[in-house]
């Protein structure tokens, strides 16, 4: 089953990613944007069939490679086909 | 309103940082992974209140800069807070 893991930066912590695709934006002529977030976000296909342990398995790869969790946040989803 | 639109290497374009991230997890032990795909998510927070015009102007954005339409596909999402 397909689970998708999306990270972030924590709030507070600098984007200077997001910054600068806010400050193009803006140069492109799209006003009234208020804050601009940049983050990964990896789309894993498992062999696992079991939702929870799907959902487990996100959070150990997660927590072990695919975030840093000093400076960034992680989410699991499980999306719906 | 917050939009969050999400960019993705469209099915059949190599993606060689997804395959990077497979191959990692391999190493560090996680087996059972049939695919994985890497891409960029995008948080804005947008003055515009009316969700569809706030959708329309995400979905703009995507094309003008956000996302490379020839090889990468793009999502617009309405959070639900």
């Amino acid at each position: 089953m397909k689970i998708v893991v999306t990270v972030m930066l924590k709030d507070g912590v600098l984007d200077p990613q997001g910054r600068a695709i806010g400050h193009a934006l803006g140069n492109l002529g799209f006003a009234g944007l208020n804050e601009v977030r940049a983050g990964k976000v990896i789309e894993l296909d498992l062999a696992e069939t079991d939702p929870a342990r799907a959902r487990q398995f996100g959070e150990d790869m997660a927590r072990k490679l695919l975030a840093n969790t000093v400076i960034e946040s992680f989410r699991v989803d499980l999306p719906t086909p």
